[in-house]
């Protein structure tokens, strides 16, 4: 893109949606999907960290960034499950891609939306590595913002049609189902965890209390489900019992991130878990038979983020939706920028 | 400010510099200088981290992050000396403040000059409270980007007319020495190191290199000097003889980032050094005889950014210049955020 060295390619949340609604929602997250697919199978280029969280009373702040040596991306993320109370999202999010070589970023984009879709790309890319290949009807246990999205990625990645809705607000369930009815989604929306995970192959959990919560219980999850957990994701915010784990073959996106964020912060340091970047490299096994439970213990990864950042800097290509942003000085002379202060005086 | 909820205030570059100039550079760097030394002086209640860096061959890029508890802020800054070999900034920088409480950002601004303002206003700060009371004479090692902000620092808060100029580009010393005679600046241009810091008593060295590099040896200190040291600020980059600090008493800004960044990472790990905040608050003693040889050892800390775009948020106030970016998503209701997208179909 021949953009000024001042300026700053820019995607609006109006920009992300025309983007995304230009190739059709399920396109677009099955191209996304690929791109983190991509990304994870060379997993050992990229230079990694656990996310930079600042946690407070009522919420948390991260700063998620990851470079493979030619690009750096990093993600600011917020999660405040309050928001809603004020009208606000309860995770917003905006992001940068820079060019390693020079450090200049040369793509700031909103991530609000960029992060709910790239979490549900995770989520049924790991499900179909991890999943039953039979696998036809997922429970989605927590209606919030997340869960349309979870729904049309199972969909478009593993022809799930069959979805069972619960929240303990039955408003967000409403309309969730409202949201998929829509879409052509076969529904049941139900009262109670236990009635949602009922002959379920697939149970989404995604919900978003900061705190300790048993979304699921050990007696609700019979042999050869597939878990995938999501709105655990912070320390002191889990979803399932312990005892559902230590059933479980264990698969989460970056160990040492997960056992500080994940469901597995419950057990031992040690506890045997698997690396989702092994399986999709074909050096570790996924799902081996049909009655094992698998787990995909998903926090959000900065590679997710720096996958779902390329994917939407290549599509936005030389046509972007917003005008760039005038973010970084260029003075004529690149050692003057006192001067380019000074000359400013007589034009401004 | 009262903006919609998907919408962040923004400075750009453009509008940093009407900031500046409205107010005049002096009276700018005065009152950032004051907010600065505010923020220092209640050090204890910020969250303080070591900045995240990810160093590659051409540079680095890193990410500085604080929070006083109510607000949040952050910075990307990268810091590339090649780069002016393709008419870019050594240094680029934006950041951004967001409210604790609610995890939404509340400003994103430019920081290239905001940075280049807020170092030298550092700088002039720490030097108020280690220089000698008589300081007249400052020499600058280093015309490049940095050199004249720091001029007009020290004149602004300590009164420092005579400059002294050198770098190993003379063409760098001539634009410096242009930009600073224009400003009535009594000016030296010298040919070597050694002739500038000739009676100087402060002597400020700002240069770039990527590189362990001796500016100053230990012979080129006289006794009551304060060396202001800008430039060394990565892992291997350092400007001074190890014997300078040795004689030296060393102040820093954050020991744990500065014992990797500074000058300092020549000593031992456990060298004494004193925290500027504690002689800011009157802990610590400053200078204590006019013998003494301080040492600023500077690498710029995550705080002064903070205190800096703090600064500049209450200056734009109800006025900014730019209008504000489309960075949040806002849907009708808070959870709905795939109704939002589905809904804007429609109208896109």
């Amino acid at each position: 893109m021949a953009v000024a060295l001042n300026a700053v390619p820019f995607i609006s949340v109006e920009g992300m949606m025309k983007l995304v609604l230009r190739q059709g929602l399920p396109a677009f997250l099955v191209d996304l999907a690929r791109c983190i697919e991509a990304d994870f199978a060379r997993w050992p280029s990229f230079d990694k960290t656990p996310r930079l969280a600042s946690h407070s009373v009522d919420g948390v702040i991260e700063l998620m960034p990851a470079s493979d040596g030619e690009l750096y991306g990093f993600k600011y993320v917020n999660g405040h499950p309050s928001n809603a109370r004020t009208g606000r999202q309860t995770v917003t999010a905006f992001g940068v891609l820079a060019d390693v070589r020079s450090g200049y970023p040369v793509l700031l984009s909103e991530m609000t939306l960029l992060t709910a879709l790239r979490t549900a790309a995770m989520s049924a890319l790991a499900a179909r590595h991890l999943a039953g290949p039979d696998a036809r009807g997922m429970a989605i246990i927590g209606n919030g913002a997340q869960a349309e999205f979870q729904a049309v990625a199972f969909r478009s990645l593993l022809g799930i049609e069959h979805v069972r809705l619960h929240d303990i607000d039955p408003a967000a369930t409403e309309k969730c189902a409202r949201n998929l009815r829509r879409l052509g989604f076969s529904l049941v929306t139900c009262e109670t965890a236990e009635a949602a995970v009922e002959g379920a192959d697939i149970i989404t959990t995604v919900t978003a209390d900061k705190q300790f919560a048993t979304i699921l219980t050990d007696n609700m999850v019979g042999p050869g489900v597939h878990i995938n957990a999501v709105g655990g994701d912070c320390p002191g915010k889990t979803e399932l019992h312990r005892d559902i784990l230590l059933r479980s073959d264990i698969f989460v996106e970056y160990a040492p991130q997960t056992r500080i964020e994940g469901e597995i912060q419950q057990l031992d340091a040690d506890h045997p878990v698997t690396e989702l970047w092994q399986v999709i490299n074909g050096n570790a096994p996924g799902r081996t038979d049909r009655a094992q439970i698998t787990l995909f213990d998903s926090v959000g990864f900065a590679i997710e983020d720096f996958a779902a950042l390329r994917h939407v800097r290549g599509l936005i290509g030389e046509a972007p939706f917003d005008p760039p942003l005038d973010l970084l000085a260029d003075p004529d002379d690149p050692r003057d920028l006192f001067g380019m202060l000074m000359r400013a005086e007589a034009r401004l």
